[in-house]
């Protein structure tokens, strides 16, 4: 036969957006290696310039990007990175999007709407990704809108493990901040001992004209401690809100874990008065100095991430990461 | 100029598979015509054959299928009419599908699973659909799984139009059967006068070996009408022990609303005998003579599909009926 | 340079939808490995569920499904199959499909039909197929239908050498049951030989009304041994009719060859019935217990895909296959 | 409601490349229009110049393209033009290819062979084609190839009837020149007042090393008018070695009826000299002065075609011009 | 026949995003009717909302938006609403986007580098854009980026006609700033009666180390009014750094004349104090108040705009807005 | 686990078509192999047919095809050789096209032209070409055409490396032949130690009514050596006309360097007499011994390309190959 013959190999290469590096930083060093050196600016008028100071032939290349704002740069910037990945002859590009962008924006609530999230997924796949990585989904139907094999990590085991270290789980009730989040509420409830559940939802009666809105809560709280879940915290009204509701109604403590801390204004104000005993997240969005108050806890996503990505590369099984407690 | 020119028409047809004929009908008798005249059977080896009778050159189709059991028989059909439709030259294919099929496969539960929601919204796609019409869609998300225009109808107008003409509205719980209706049970009660919410749930102390698991209502029901929502009721064995619980918990009465009625077995044995005062519920899937019962009551579908199929062949607006009460 | 390194290497995975568990099962001992462990099931209204008990990431799959009745289901079974393998991160996916479903809606015979099997080959490739091996298509003109290479494996050498084994090749006549398989029949006779040809044909005078159609025999087969071939058997009725003419135009004996046994009632019965020495298939379809009768004679397929499938992983030619005697 | 409105009318245009523009205008006679102007040229080099003198915006744009040698020639000037009409805003876009293009090349008959009759479809796609006309393809399956509405034309009709204006319809055998096309050869069977059918295939015994092919009739010739049938006419060597063959077994004529008039050398010469009383073709494939002689019928294709674009642009049914002998 | 027949009507919608409304505004006016009211707004982390507040079903949508910094910010905007478009049933899509985004990256001029040029015309088409219109592309070949229609907008002839108006047309020299806009003053020279050209370029001498770079004119500018143009103005610098190069090599007058006003800074600095005696440009970008300096004329570019779209919708021929003088 | 594993091994593989065998056999044996031996022949009628004599299975193919007249017969014969080894299961399939076919048909000039460069690109694409590699495009932006990656070789090294050992660099001007080549002459001063630039360009009065054009050298040429640069030379008439005006205007010597040799009539006569020093090409495209005369030199682009495909093979750097002078 003709041609030529080598042995296979495989390599990965990490690459990382401008949003976030110390979170690449940090995944890179779990992994024991480190970041592509990676040219990346703007121009004067705004447009994103960028190239990698490495050859990536044929490599598995895992893009980090995270997204707080301005969002829409760090998407524009992420689909450039996964062009020139394509361009460069990457073999596969898996985007690493820990805080999946618009992902509140699932389907019309009416007509005349867009469907971001399943936009973003279509951009991605059009500049060139393979295979999508993520954390805690708005809502998991979203690893539906990706065309290829998508990697839905959990950060719940981390937070409740943290959440069990500093409650007495015998009096502990998780809360719904509204009527959207219940069903992982239960998922919370499970992994903190068949805890009870309850739910903050806002009432109208709209049979008598101009009534103001009250937020009630439906379940037993009274003299417990509230765990108030959420995926993320934006501008932190609902939560805050809950807290107070909540206290209000006989909570004996309050303590707030979410994923995202998007920390939009006035969030960390709100968050750091609320009265919550703990507010405690992950660091799939950077959480600057500024954003830091007393009682707020970071937990690394770091190594959840490294460890995914570790098993793509090695063909094992990420199917472990999504279930298990231990 | 050379050429030919005509006045531009254009030429609206309503086509239907086999799985319910009759709601077919009645949406073309709502709109004033009659179904392309087809012929569909299946060969010894159960391969499906269709032709259409009448040409469907340039015509603006709706093909309109259901899908009860056996459900992956009325896909396959659907799809090779989609095929027909598009290799005859139709302008524009619209698939009405009342009940979205596999709906409840809208993501990954544990890794190695199919997504078969995206799925099927991508057969369509490939086969030759341009667009989606359904009913009630188990997760509104969905809607982002279609690469394409998507028509959402929803049924709770209908549903809880009838429901208030056969309760007291000041005595209402709108009730979940379990936490990932919440969402829905709210927009329930906004329907209903603001009425308040509750849930069913499963619980189990996970930290006591082998206890039992126990369903707990979370939300005052007591001495109140429960109206227990659903999107839909498979073998009703949920919904029907949620009726247990909830009169178990002292509710006075409960209704059961659906949209739709897959009704699977000992479906129609456990609504009969659950004690509910009414089970409500449209006719997206057939409901057979045999599957009926003596508080069941089902509201005809075809007047909404009828409207929605106008609006979208005079480009009129469906927004309306995603959203208004009138 | 940064990043991590490590050998390649390849691991091939078989699968098995619930068609046809014993072709799949013999395929893999023929290989020396077993199936991946599968979950699947159907839903009370038949929705299928399935979820592999391994991990298939990296793997190249190669998905087995076999396509009696209910042939609808077994295709969004494979669909399905297909669509988990995707999303678990296959690095390729072949869909083995020895009896390709709808081969015979190859072509539009008249207006307003699908081209179903052209269809199928789209569905594949949009649930996620990279490659398709399939037996004796029906027209070979099907590879054509997939966007991929595709691996068309031939039964003829194998039951040519059944039949060379049971016949006086010096006397034999290879029979085309109608005008469609001359071509084929052509080769069969290559095999034997160069044995003559010959076909049956319905003929019906069309300048006299009302006449009634009747069979033909083209080619001289008076005294001699009758190979009448086909590539599927499905209700009987053309080739057990080609019997009663052959053998009613002073054909010696005959002997029917056909790859797929389709054997849709009464096939079973007319085939025992027809008078002919012997029958012979192979198991690309499944012959259970009740379907076999005494002059039946069911060859296994198993080698011949066992063997191709170990020539496509190991990147050998699966040309061999294709054409040779030996 | 912003925005402007109007009346919407549609267009028709009729475009040529340079492969017989004969047709073209024939077609566009027949239908009462002119050709839109085009200026065609080849630079120096052989690249291919297109550009229309029209505009075509919003129009349904019919490209008429035969393809006689240099057929790659004319395939990329289709290609080009189909681009420029694309870009120029056509609102549809049919390719009326009369001899479809590599259509023997329809699967492959050995390992590592091209399927270039599927390559033409996904090339016209690519470039921008909606749709799909021609003349009886050598194998109705390519009309799957098409991922899009293919109007198949049967020229059958019109070649009967004028076989039927010359021969003696009791007498009449109707002969395929090989065993792959006994089926179309039954299907002018049909035509011809059910008329006995008959086939010329090679022979070799294989068990006599270095044995001659020779070449058999089977089926009944002897003292009739054979009518040997084909799709196209190439170099003419297997259909005239099968009028030698039929007049060498005693057939009292031989009329020569094909769609597809290639005569690639040495055709002409060899038809002229064979022996047949007619030869009956049609002018999908130009036949210059120097391809005609004496015993040739050329009957034109163009008004089928033209009353398939009408019935096209019209949204009327094509179907009736496959079937109907009315 | 069966169905539903009327007469078909056409309606254009004009839509614009929030980068330059008083530009959707003025081709609005120029065409006599109004933008679709729309609610746009970015949530507190950047996230982009959109909903159009009129149906745009079956229309013609012009979506325009224009491409200031923060010019990820616009992009981003731009496809979310044409997914809400796309979604919402428009008939069809054309994107304005009178200064294309990244247009200067429309090539890898280094490896590992995007070509963002073309991505952005994937992500356009991705979203669901049919067609492209822009003004004075950065390179023609943009036009090939996009994968169908695309209305190519020349301002050359408002800018020269305003120029020819304010000089002496015997004795001015065009001027391309930099040896890549050689063609480009080509294509002006003819505008202005054949004027003479001249460009200017860096030089540096490598065999000398360490040798400074400078500037060159290449062609006689001496005495004479210089016409320097170019098809975008950013930071300023290369054009200012022209003027005085060529008032350093004896210029009599230099009037800048270029299409986009990106105006980064310092650019309105530099244009301010450069010397040249007028800077003429369109408003293809918002030129703000503070933009504005006492030599610059801003020609509008909505009326060749307006006509373009008039054209598209009425299937008329922009390609007259391409060439003409007159 | 189940399965089979084995470890891996990548094979490279190299295919030629018929338009320039020497230059494929060239690369080979610079690789040190053999070309796959192929069978390609074009049939009577002009179909070309195509067949490899060796496995391809799961190799990295490289598949050599220039285009020199007749040009579209070498793109389909390229095409139908991708198909081929799309459907025997290449592993992945780069197309070396040397001189990229219609590269200066990168734009519309006009409406209703089409952009057959990017016509190529997705004809290749369709095909299942998943890179591509060319020498000196016409313009870089048609790396832009193709989606994925591509190999964008530079000869410019190679022939100035030629003229620097000819000339004496410090008194050389290198000239455009016209306005659109004056940034690829800027490259070229770059390797002749920064020599000055100039370029020749028609010129009309256009207010003269029938005046002539007339060409004119803009830039200092007197008494110095030229270099005449240029992609591609077809069929000469520029650029011996711009030798014309340059030796009329006091050039003392001309060189001639362009990539492309396309030679078309009268381009040999015109080079050979035009009084050029020497002109200098590479065998991208054959130069046949008729087309060679006393003051060609023909550099090899083999070792370039050779090269390449090496780096491509084994994931090395091609960046190396743009831009380095040693």
């Amino acid at each position: 036969m003709t041609g030529i013959t080598n042995a296979g190999s495989n390599r990965m290469v990490l690459l990382s957006g401008r949003a976030h590096p110390q979170l690449a930083q940090d995944i890179a060093r779990e992994l024991g290696t480190e970041l592509v050196p990676t040219d990346a600016y703007d121009f004067a008028n705004g447009e994103t310039y960028v190239r990698f100071g490495e050859s990536v032939r044929g490599a598995d290349a895992f893009l980090i990007q995270s997204h707080p704002a301005p969002i829409n740069q760090w998407v524009m910037e992420q689909l450039i990175m996964i062009d020139s990945l394509k361009r460069a002859s990457a073999k596969s590009i898996t985007v690493v999007s820990p805080f999946y962008p618009y992902a509140r924006q699932d389907k019309k609530h009416r007509g005349r709407e867009p469907i971001s999230a399943r936009l973003i997924s279509d951009l991605y796949k059009t500049a060139g990704a393979d295979r999508l990585m993520s954390v805690d989904l708005h809502t998991a139907q979203i690893q539906g809108f990706f065309d290829g094999p998508v990697d839905h990590l959990m950060a719940i085991p981390l937070l409740s493990d943290y959440v069990r270290s500093v409650v007495d789980e015998s009096n502990v009730t998780v809360v719904s901040p509204d009527t959207g989040r219940v069903r992982v509420a239960e998922q919370w409830a499970e992994r903190l001992g068949g805890a009870p559940l309850a739910f903050v939802h806002k009432t109208r009666d709209i049979s008598v004209p101009n009534q103001a809105e009250s937020k009630q809560v439906v379940g037993d709280i009274e003299g417990r401690t509230c765990v108030l879940i959420d995926d993320m915290i934006d501008t932190g009204g609902t939560i805050t809100g809950a807290v107070r509701v909540l206290r209000d109604n006989g909570a004996k403590d309050v303590i707030i874990a979410a994923t995202h801390a998007v920390f939009s204004d006035p969030a960390v104000e709100r968050l750091a008065n609320c009265g919550a005993m703990k507010v405690v997240v992950t660091d799939t969005l950077p959480v600057p100095k500024e954003h830091q108050f007393e009682n707020l806890e970071v937990i690394s996503i770091a190594p959840l991430i490294a460890r995914a990505i570790q098993e793509v590369f090695e063909d094992g099984s990420v199917t472990s990461l999504f279930n298990g407690r231990s």
